[in-house]
């Protein structure tokens, strides 16, 4: 079996079409939401019919904070950004993602969140691949 | 010293204006945001000069994790909501404080984040105490 492609588990249609694949850790899939505003990356833990945080067991809730903790500071680093946001909500995607975001004063909805702010404006095919390539990079 | 007061913490004055304590947890104090619009608790780990959660040592980030989960699940029993949504933005007050918030279909702002979105609506008295006390008994 490849890795991260776990038994049972089939991504949210929803988060296939609005991002791409980074690469595979030990719990999450890492996935890059294709919207040029904000660098923002998603962590999708491998695990079927989990919506809640709270669902996952203890040992998954610990992988996916050292996972969630190790992408936010490589995000910070990569970008140098103001602040991290990062969050879990899930009202119209159930399935369980975390988003770790990188903010930067000024930036588009700035101090506001990202959800909900405006229109995703997708990246040309060159800026996906070289922002992809440095994430990678930085970790 | 009292449990949770540590050494060189002090709440951010904006957190205190917009929020009352619930409980003191082991890494965090538990507040109750002041926004009857929600169910809205805040997890304040007592610990000076930190903004982001990866800033955290890797012992707090796990008992971060312990308890905004334990919180999450007894916000959720308590309140039958559709989802638990969480988050640390920080883009305002930049002392690290987590998010957790009970959200159901048709509430306000629904499905949107619930911050910046209108103008907080206070508590009376009565209803903050009654709602802090089925917190407490709920954790």
């Amino acid at each position: 079996m490849l890795p991260g492609l776990k038994a049972g588990f089939e991504l949210d249609a929803r988060l296939e079409a609005d991002s791409v694949s980074v690469m595979w850790l030990g719990l999450c899939e890492l996935r890059l939401m294709n919207d040029r505003r904000w660098p923002w990356l998603l962590l999708v833990p491998q695990r079927p019919g989990i919506e809640e945080l709270h669902d996952l067991t203890p040992l998954d809730q610990a992988m996916l904070t050292f996972e969630t903790n190790m992408v936010a500071q490589g995000l910070k680093r990569a970008t140098r950004c103001t602040k991290i946001n990062s969050g879990a909500l899930g009202n119209i995607v159930r399935q369980l993602h975390v988003h770790v975001i990188a903010r930067s004063e000024g930036d588009p909805g700035w101090p506001g969140p990202v959800w909900g702010f405006g229109t995703r404006e997708p990246y040309s095919a060159r800026d996906k691949h070289s922002f992809i390539d440095k994430i990678r990079a930085a970790l």
